[in-house]
């Protein structure tokens, strides 16, 4: 399905050639403010066009409201936020048709749809798709971003001189980093190895989150661990995940990788849980990890096969391309992780569902 | 939530210490030849006791149909299979009530559910529960072993002369198996330095699936990636899981990742995608490895919170525990994979929903 | 499916004479007292055998706890309730096999699961299953029950001094009663009017909840009218319902149907919308009505296929069989709308996810 | 929420005097034939302005395909169509702002969204909606209009001469019309009633739906009338649904009740069952019923609340409304119902996932 999520639930659509791609959010809390001006940093990020080895195709990217927002706050119903695709070149498509590029969707999404997909640019299947994520991703952020401050009655006694301060959330924080390019932590010198050998090339990025509340996930299956990378794997060349030590972990003795529990608030001396233990968060930093194969379309030519000859041909594969597509990926896995927390803070009733006045939102 | 799948849906319930754990398992087609023995070798396997490394608890697994089976067959109508927890030592556990054990669920689900929840044991966090997702498993694989013919009408003139051979399913086959132990390929090798250190270890796991049709997965966020990758973290223990090259393809070229494709059916040269291309099945072997960390339960004492005092203390749990708890973890990962492509093939409706008497079950 | 709630969410499983029935309730928040005893009154006026009109079988009906409750109390973790089925005549109904029974869900069950499915008393289609829905019913409404206060904070100055008390629940009362059987408002004259005439017959059910806020329900498509729709047609012989006046607003003026609004909770000076407007609850009492049609088990011959000859023939249907099933349905109508209400009540966070030793459970 | 449905799945979007309204369609088949044209006579069903009792506003409703549409066919990926609101006036709404008018959504909003609400014209909660139900249908009505033809392999070898025809169908077609307006089956009476009054007036609509197969609908929740009641209610101004003999079934004995089955395929005698036993299709004509109340805004002038003051006063409800919204409900109806069958139809495999050139589409 192309919608994700329980409460705070996400629809997206489009195809990288065709009209617009967009998204819808249903279940966003009525009252918090948003403009267009919310989303530009972060589609800014996403942008191809100005690092080396990113896309010289540049969208402009500006968020059209089509529903949910009045008076520049959500109102509670569905936000329909539409991008348009102004910015395409289809004829380099078109003359690919006979070719089934490799590593692209385009065997599968013939075997899928029977021919009937829209092939151009890779369709449905186009990186040009994670602009939604990203648009949804600043929503959930702001919602994140809110300062709040629970209270219980002690007494039940409905008096609120008994009331007790429960629990204060400063926001919760998300950053994305790239950690290495082509194995080479000098990103430069990464990206450099792939421009010299008119090649694409891969990387690997990490995502911290300061700020959780223990407790977040639900067990057997929605493990905080089990929602983050089933969202993470939609992220076209996402290859893995793994969560604080990851694939070490695998290599460690029980005594090593344990992180002793130091204070009743559940800090840990170590970190190796990466912030999830028995799929739930246990209050102290998230720490996880993707790997992000090359761009499947390189500079060289490559061996794949002629639909219409049946043989083996080479090709090159034309449309402007990323050589390093793991560039852009540090705010699109921002946003997937802030639909997906966004989420369970609503399900723990940890966000209202409506934002009041007085609540802060940075 | 403790459900997972779209069609073929199971819900897992129970407590390690708790009076059982069990399995419903709704929208399985009617018509599957089931008994007891059906689950047996797979129980089997899960099982510790035999190896060294596992744990000495031994649970007799028998499966109990409560619903679903009527002379030895699926009916159509949800299945619920119950396995008595016979073999417990609850006291073990109640003397560790004031220590939150590191690397398990213990702090955290205090934290979720206020100290209501069964602690003994791990509870409902505790691995006792995978028994239910073998169970699953186990139906799943029989759905997917079927040999199926499908048809179609060139024509679409009734008439059975016309009548084309569409695609034919000799029945998927999953296979698991342990890479490495504490980073040794000789796992005997890596078992006996956990031993030999008085601690636990970790491993990583590789799963492999053949005769697999092209096109299982559903974009966007369905991808066969997100949902093995969601369904896998649900396995305790699981710290990463990765496609084919999944971390290694981060360090390569374009040109050297790309599979080229060689026939119309989409066999392709090499396999670095591990069969996943755009998210969907293209028709090659499957194949993707967890990382499983280090058992928690170490016989090495701990530091950790004494939730009475307040301080941190030394502690060891007690219980029995596995050494390494990759080696029981094969057959759960063939299981869980087994519970989504079942799922998968249904959607794409490979599967009938109900299962006619000239169907081969193997 | 065999499932339904969001939050809140219950599955149901069993066969009329199978091993057991019964219900994973998965979501409950944690920390509701709950025993056997809270159970017994209303699987009390669930039973039949008491009434004149309902049949004489009787099963025990004790509700024997699987998973999620410990201490006496739910963990968070999800409830499984069984129920043995004792007391069962299958010999009864093995005789039957060759008639489709009329009414009965034999012949569209033999369609949809290829004859696989468990024919003995209904099966999985049986009124049995019903025990079920009072099982997790009888949950719903002691969360409904819950005498809550909510507060927030004005300045958001995080001092308890500056809390304003925002709203107070002192519970949701649900109560059902049969308006008419047979046409009659006297319900044993048309109890009688069966009997005589050696028939079955059926009635009219109201439902009336006090105590609910304004606001609950779900725009689009899960207005609580959808919701309550939704899950009352699972009841076995529904055959309709209607919100407020119902079918005769269809016959209204518009200024004769409004209710005017007199005051800024919501009051309403009539109550023609049954308490739901715009698919949301609008603070008044919530007021529907269902149909219930005569048992389709009579006393009578009755006339349908037989399947081995491929004729029409007489037939006399055996079993024990409520010649009003109405009888019994208040109770199931007022479970099931619990059910519902508590999942709504979670999602709009006016029950939280843990249940304080301050709150009180009447 | 705003999405209905399990494979086949809308979601809708939008509020009456905003920018647009729209739905997005997740999992239609791929290869279904599809332009503007097909949507205009529904639409042009939907629209007021033509008969007397409809309302004066009069929008283009020109279908704005945004994504999932490729050289006239659908692509698999989701099918988003806008509506752009043209002629709106919303100037007639602000005046309003004050009163929560009587029988709408005004005050329920209010108190579910904290004010942030489009008020305007019942903003998100609007009839204007139900056009993107009717396109949504469009596409529904066209799936179930295919016709097909299933096989199966009676021997299993995978020879095609073997194959026998398994079931044969020659599409399904739902009919909406009205029964009575203001209790008069003369709709021009029972309309000139109410303008007479100058008031509003409900009525009461049927849908009967022919071509079924039998065994649609899923036990225990989602039973055809469950799903059916289910998006019935989400039409606004729907206060009742009945099946078959519906209310009137509750006053009948159980001999005069049960529909005598006549044949191995299910036909029976009578039908008042509607077509519907066991919550299952049971292959006869599906028949049912709504109840729709007389439109909320009256040119009369009515009693409410006014915020500012926090009196009750008279006011008189500004805006272009009909008189009688049952008039435009018809191919609304029949669109839900189109929705739920088509959903049912692609979970029981009887709509392939992707359509073929083979096929006939009417």
């Amino acid at each position: 399905m192309n919608s994700f999520g329980r409460i705070f639930r996400i629809s997206i659509f489009g195809e990288s050639h065709g009209e617009s791609v967009g998204v819808v959010i249903d279940g966003c809390p009525a009252g918090l403010p948003l403009t267009v001006e919310d989303f530009l940093p972060d589609l800014e990020r996403r942008k191809g066009g100005k690092q080396k080895g990113t896309t010289p195709r540049q969208e402009e990217d500006l968020p059209i409201f089509k529903s949910g927002v009045f008076h520049d706050k959500t109102t509670g119903a569905p936000i329909t936020i539409l991008f348009e695709n102004k910015n395409t070149r289809s004829s380099d498509y078109e003359k690919q048709r006979d070719f089934p590029r490799p590593g692209h969707a385009d065997f599968v999404a013939q075997k899928k749809f029977g021919g009937n997909e829209d092939y151009r640019g890779s369709g449905h299947f186009s990186g040009r798709l994670t602009v939604s994520l990203v648009a949804a991703g600043v929503i959930a952020k702001k919602l994140l971003s809110l300062k709040t401050t629970h209270f219980h009655d002690k007494a039940n006694n409905d008096s609120a001189s008994s009331v007790q301060k429960d629990e204060t959330f400063d926001g919760i924080n998300i950053l994305s980093k790239i950690l290495e390019i082509g194995g080479e932590a000098d990103l430069d010198k990464g990206l450099q190895k792939a421009i010299d050998s008119k090649d694409s090339i891969g990387g690997i990025i990490e995502c911290r989150v300061n700020g959780l509340p223990a407790g977040l996930g639900e067990p057997f299956f929605d493990s905080v661990e089990s929602q983050i990378a089933h969202i993470v794997f939609a992220i076209p060349a996402v290859r893995g995940v793994e969560f604080g030590t990851g694939f070490a972990a695998a290599k460690m003795f029980g005594s090593e990788h344990n992180d002793a529990i130091e204070n009743p608030e559940g800090k840990t001396r170590t970190n190796h849980a990466g912030g999830v233990v028995g799929g739930l968060t246990n209050g102290n930093e998230m720490v996880f990890r993707i790997a992000i194969k090359p761009t499947s379309s390189t500079p060289k030519e490559q061996n794949t096969l002629n639909w219409t000859t049946g043989k083996v041909e080479n090709t090159s594969v034309k449309g402007r391309h990323d050589l390093c597509i793991a560039l852009r990926v540090p705010v699109i896995l921002e946003s997937v992780t802030a639909i997906v927390l966004a989420d369970l803070m609503m399900l723990e009733q940890k966000i209202p569902r409506v934002i009041s006045v007085s609540s802060s939102v940075s």
